[in-house]
Parts: structure tokens; sequence; C-alpha cells
């Protein structure tokens, strides 16, 4: 949990850094709400037992429940973020941070603006969570349903076979090509020409120039569908050279995503297995984040169908945590989880009554403090707490110092005493531990 | 979500400053790990389906799960708290901030200790979150299960009848005690004289006093149960005296708690209504924290039944919700949703790119900033999105200011405007919005 907590306060601070505010939805919703948006996935809902009253289910992911939301509060212009739990009836695989109840941080952009300014603004939300977490190098593709279902159209894909054969590319960064082109001839039905008309684009990727030649592209540049995605990206490449971050962005024809809700530009990041440190164990590249546009989803559930443009992220932190905590064991570097300044102590018996009067003072001016729950406790034994624990300073009381208006503040560290008179005691307290934030990333 | 994120931090400050560190467990246990724990309440547990898999039930409260968890991982000291939403399926009701869903904050010291010494220091806390939130003057009853189960021994209760009883003594906070002893009488079947008996008794309360009191009462004196329990008591109010609280106690006799699993020292912090304020509508007198001692609940999980005391406290927070909001509504008090501290904005057309430039610029250098998402707004709807917002600051950019190197920043307060060099614009941002804390609370 420390590190978990770490690792949302890099993210937390990054979407509060773009103006996003934050929502929250229950962990439940209609099962009719989730019902045909997660295309093949839909058989991994949990669903809650009929005991009366609504048939509900625990919530997929956060983007259906926020469109849905939208809708029921007829929201059309919103920025916010939410991170919560979501639930999947999935086999878990501990180690790539595979759950079935995990995080997700969403932040989405809703609302009529001009177009990919959101868009881009998202990526730049991505590039910035992922530099500061310090997860490696990384790279983040990037494409547009706009342009696949065109290229699904110039190759001979028919219409009914677009989001199946969408599927089947999506899974190019697990399968091989010729896998994948087995799957969509074998399985199906693919003419054996139309796969391998889409193997020739779906094995590109490169920057802007790839997007301008794709533009002059005898067959593409036919496709209106094709021709609005391709120049979109476009200005988007323009937006992303200004915020400085074209370097990470590679546009990749075989990024499809899974879900069924995109309908503009998508986006994932990868980490890059090549900045692996030594004495780590390296986890198998996988996507950290990934989002994209919905124009769709909102109406869906507006009763006039009324739409409201969306674009958004999600951050898969388990993934984060686990690559995290596997660089602190690797490093051996001791994590604190509780943030205590001192430790009130005594270092006689019968000091009980003192211990608790100035533990009190302390806690009301505002001081982390703890004490041990003893009576008499040894002044060894409160010391090996605060070594355990890491908390740095120790508040001595005896009975001289009792009669002196003293207290001994003595550093774990250095093992240093000094006489505090009491009066002071906060302030030397706060003094000494203002320089200690808690850093357990890097 | 501003307002509860606001409550939170309060409570989470508190719960650090008393060194606790933080768990996490699931939203779902396994079904026959809540069964038999909440006596008469049990029938409001959510289960989920059975699709395959383990028979799982959404939490019921975070004792539980935190008594499984303790067990599960055979833990026999820790200090934590857990903020986390609950699943009751209840009859809602809103104005009160009754949910089915809604989040419990929950603080428990496990361990082996000498008595008292956590469970005074878990009454310090309420006492310190009431009063941090400012919600008017509060009290906490405080009693002990091992003086209930005396008092109902020497009455003459049947011993099969004593948690019945207790569930009837618990309602006299909704109920005149007529209608309790009805209920005794008619529904539960205790003879007339005996509840008499216990209605002498529950009447009672007051301070240390009345301890001491009921420490030389002829019959209660006689009985072991009740006398451990009002010597601790006795203890307690000692360590109180010390924490400086004792005024914010009240020793009373009718306090019971529905709850099957409490074995010892009992509380429950109310708000007096005396302090509604002006304009105001008064929220119904309620708890809006309690706990107690639970020595037995971790060793139902443990196989050997190895037991871990265990004494906690739980915030009912969606009341402090309600009621922080009604004051808020009450005092028309603006409440900022999002902590944007500058907008980017352009006095003139064609400056997106350098609009683009300016605000990646601010979130490379860690400023909170806006902009809008049109290629051209007008300054008047740029300025009006910063009222609406409460973002105080507008940096605007347009030739003029482009040529000179420079960045006008304006005032949404005031009005008033400055040109500010490029290379100091963030430093002048900083030092401008670093006394605009929130101050949602009071």
């Amino acid at each position: 949990m420390a590190v978990r907590e770490k690792v949302f306060d890099v993210i937390i601070s990054c979407f509060k850094r773009h103006g996003a505010e934050v929502i929250d939805t229950p962990v439940f919703e209609l099962k009719e709400t989730l019902t045909g948006k997660y295309g093949e996935d839909s058989k991994l809902i949990y669903d809650l037992k009929d005991q009366g009253g609504e048939l509900l289910a625990l919530r997929y992911d956060l983007t259906v429940p926020f469109a849905r939301y939208l809708a029921m509060n007829k929201l059309t212009n919103i920025k916010r973020y939410h991170i919560a739990k979501v639930y999947r009836r999935d086999n878990p695989a501990m180690t790539r941070g595979r759950y079935r109840e995990f995080y997700q941080c969403d932040f989405d952009i809703a609302g009529q603006f001009d177009p990919m300014i959101p868009d881009a603004e998202c990526l730049k939300i991505i590039c910035e969570i992922l530099s500061t977490l310090q997860l490696g190098d990384f790279q983040i593709k990037v494409n547009d349903r706009r342009i696949l279902d065109g290229m699904f159209n110039v190759c001979g894909v028919p219409d009914s076979k677009f989001r199946t054969i969408c599927s089947s590319v999506d899974k190019l960064d697990k399968m091989s090509w010729e896998d994948v082109k087995n799957e969509m001839v074998e399985e199906k039905g693919l003419a054996p020409e139309v796969a391998d008309h889409i193997g020739a684009y779906v094995k590109q990727h490169g920057g802007v120039s790839l997007v301008e030649q794709l533009l002059q592209d005898p067959k593409l540049s036919q496709n209106k569908q094709a021709q609005e995605g391709l120049r979109d990206l476009k200005l988007l490449f323009e937006y992303l050279t200004l915020f400085g971050i074209t370097e990470k962005i590679s546009f990749d024809l075989s990024l499809a995503r899974g879900l069924d809700y995109y309908t503009g530009v998508i986006y994932e990041a990868v980490l890059l297995q090549t900045t692996a440190r030594q004495g780590e164990e390296p986890l198998g590249v996988g996507s950290v984040a990934a989002g994209g546009r919905y124009d769709g989803l909102v109406g869906m559930f507006d009763p006039k169908g009324r739409k409201v443009p969306c674009v958004g992220l999600s951050v898969g932190v388990e993934r984060i945590f686990s690559i995290v905590e596997q660089r602190m064991e690797a490093s051996e570097e001791k994590v604190r989880t509780t943030e205590t300044q001192v430790l009130v102590a005594a270092a006689q018996k019968k000091l009980l009554e003192e211990r608790l009067k100035l533990v009190a003072e302390l806690w009301d001016r505002g001081i982390k403090a703890e004490l041990l729950y003893k009576k008499n406790p040894k002044l060894l034994t409160q010391l090996q707490y605060c070594e355990e624990t890491g908390i740095p300073l120790v508040a001595i009381i005896g009975e001289q110092e009792l009669k002196d208006g003293v207290v001994k503040l003595r550093s774990v560290a250095s093992r240093e005493e000094v006489d505090v008179r009491k009066e002071n005691l906060v302030e030397e307290i706060r003094r000494r531990t203002s320089q200690h934030p808690l850093h357990l990333l890097n």
C-alpha cells in the first residue's frame, strides 16, 4: 500500500495539473448498462445474485460507468478523473500484475471541441506520468479506428467482418503475422489475398512521414474514413510537436485495441525492455496505459441518443505496482509504511502517565507520534521499535528530564541525544523531520 | 467529491498522526467469512451470483475483513487504517446519509497490550477528528459489554437471551423505555420485573463517579464480569483525563451496540443538536463514529482459534458529508472542484500553437494549468471560464506580448493585469497561488 499510495500520488498530481475534477460511481451498475459494450470479453463480467430489486453487475471498467453518468446527469462537458477498482472473472497472473480485482486510473475529456486538442493532451498526460514514475523507456503506439476501417474496406474485408478482423489485428503484439493471418483465413473465413493485403499495411509504423505517405496511398486516399483519420493524425502530430513528445509516439497500423466503443484515435503505451536494470527480473513487456476516442458511447445511454464526444486514457496501475515493487526488492530499499515522526519513550518505570500526557500534547500540535502500549516498556524495546519501523526520533522522558523541564531528543540513525526544553520540542521535531520526505520511487 | 476529499484528508491525517499504516482488502469476501458475524443484520448482505468458483459476498463492514486478513496472514500486531466502501441491502435514506454503498473509515489496533491504553487512544482519535471537522458539539457514550452482560446476569436474564436483550437495549436511542420494555416482555418473553430491573440500570449515565458508584453496587459488585468491566472503565477514565478529553465522555449504561463481535469496551459518538447554526436544516441526531473492543473475532478465522485482541473505531463519514454539504449550501460558499492555478489564454486569433507551447511548459514545471480546447476562443469566453470554475489567474498572450517576451498575467478577482517576463512566469504564478489553500471546512 505504501508503494501504491506513492504511485497514486504521481498520477493524481498529474490529473490535477491538467485541471481535472474527480468523480465517483458505484461499484455495481445495472446489468443492462454493461451489456453489449465489451465485445468478446463480456463473459468476464461478475454478476450479483438476484436477491430482489434490480439486476446488478460489478463494473468492468470505468469508461462505461462514466458514459452512463454523463447521460444520466445530462452533462455535455467535463474533464474528470476516476481512480477505482474494476472486476473481471479472468485467470489471474500475479507476476504480471493481472488480477480479478484491480485499480484503473482514468482521465477523460468529454465535450464538443476543436479536433485533436484534447486527444493531444491525453497523450501528453501519459508521457508525464510514465516519465515521472521512471519506469524506463516507453513508447506510445497511436492509430485511428477510422484508418483501420478504411484499410479493411480498401483491402476488401466485408463490412460485417470489420470488428472481428479488428480483434485479430489486435493480437499482433502477442502473435506472429502468420498466426494472425491463419486466424483471419481459417477461423474467420477471409480470402488469403485480402489477409495479405491487410498484412502489407499493418506491418508499417513510423512518424508523421508515414501519415503523409498514406495520405498519398492510391487506395487509402480514395477512402473517406481513412482520409479523415489520417488528416486528424497529421494535426495530432503537429500538436504533439508543440508538446515536445513526438519522439515517444509511433504511428502503428497494427494497433487495434480490443474494445468495441472506440471511434477515432486510439493509443497504447508500452514499456521498452532495453532499460531493464541490473538485478531485476525482467517483466513481460506490456501495455501500461491506453485509451482513445469514443464519440458514440454516451449516446447509447441517452434516451434521445444525444452524443457527447469523449476521449480518455486509463493507466494500468497494477503492472506499474509490480514493476516498482520488484525494483525496490532488488534495491533492498526499505519502505516505511507509517509516517510517525517521533516515539514518546520513557527511560524508567512508572512513567506511563507522563508518556500519555506528552504524546497527547504532540498529537494536539499536529506531530505524528506513537508510544508503546505497555505500562513499563524497556528503553531498548522502545528503541528497537523505532529501528524496525523507521521512526527517526525518540522523545525520552526520565525523572531528571521531568525535573529539568526538558525532553531528551534522540536521533535513531546517529544515536545522538540532546536535551530540548519542553516548550521547544514541537518546533525541534518539525525542524528535524521536515527533511524526511518519503522517496519511494527511483 | 471535493467535500469528501476534504473530510477524508482530515481523517487520514489523524490516522497517520497516530502512527497507522494503511491496508486494503477486496470488495468481496468468501460468503462463509461473513456468515454469523452480524446478528440480525445478516439479511442485508449482498451476495454475488454463482458463476462457478467460490461463493462470494460484498463486504458488510471493514472489521470482519480485517480480522480475516489478520488470521490469514498470521499477524498478531498491527495498527492500521482502512477507508473503503461497504455494502448493505438496506432502505436508503439520502438526507440522513444512509446508502446501500457507503464509505467507512476504520482505525484498529490489534495486539496483546496493557489494558485500556489502545482503547483510550481510539477515543482520543474520535475526539480529534470530530473537533477538527467542526461539526458542533459532540459526546461519546461509553459502556462495556462485560458490564452489560453482568447487569443482565444480576437482573435475572437467562444466558440464552443476553444477545437479544442487548439488541433491545440498543434501541433506547430511538425508542422510549416503555416501548423497549414492551419488546423485552411481549416479544422476547422477559418477566416484567426483570425488565424493570434492567430499566433501573440503563437509565443511568455519568462520569467516573458513576463507575465508582457501580463498583459498590450490592449486586454488580458480586458479578465477576461486571467488576472487570467497571475496573477497566475506571482505568480508561484515568487515561482519558491525561488526554484531556473526559468532558466529551459519558459512561452510559444504555449503550449496547448492535454487532455480535464486541467483547469489552464499546463507544459511540453522537452530535448534539444544540449547536445547529442559523439557516441550517437540522439533521437527525445520529451516531457519527463508533467502535469497541473485539477480542474474539480474529480467533474465529484462525484454524487453531488463536486469539488476537483488537480495538477500533469506525467513522460514519456519509453523515458527516451530509452535514458539511448542508452547511456549505446554507453559507452559499462556492466550492472549487479543480485546483487549476492558471488558464493560458490568447487575446487574438491564430495563437493556438503559442498557447499549446506555453501550457506544456507550465505543466512540465508543475503548474496546474488549462487552456480552452478551441482554436480561436474569444478572450471573454476564456475569462468567463475562469469565473465559473474559480481559476484565480489568466496568462494572456497576444502578438505584442510574444514580441516583447512577456505574458500578461491577470488576476481574475481584481482584474488587474501586469506584464511578467516569460522566464519569471512560473515563479510569479507560484507566488500568487501559494496563498490559495482550499478551505472548505468551517
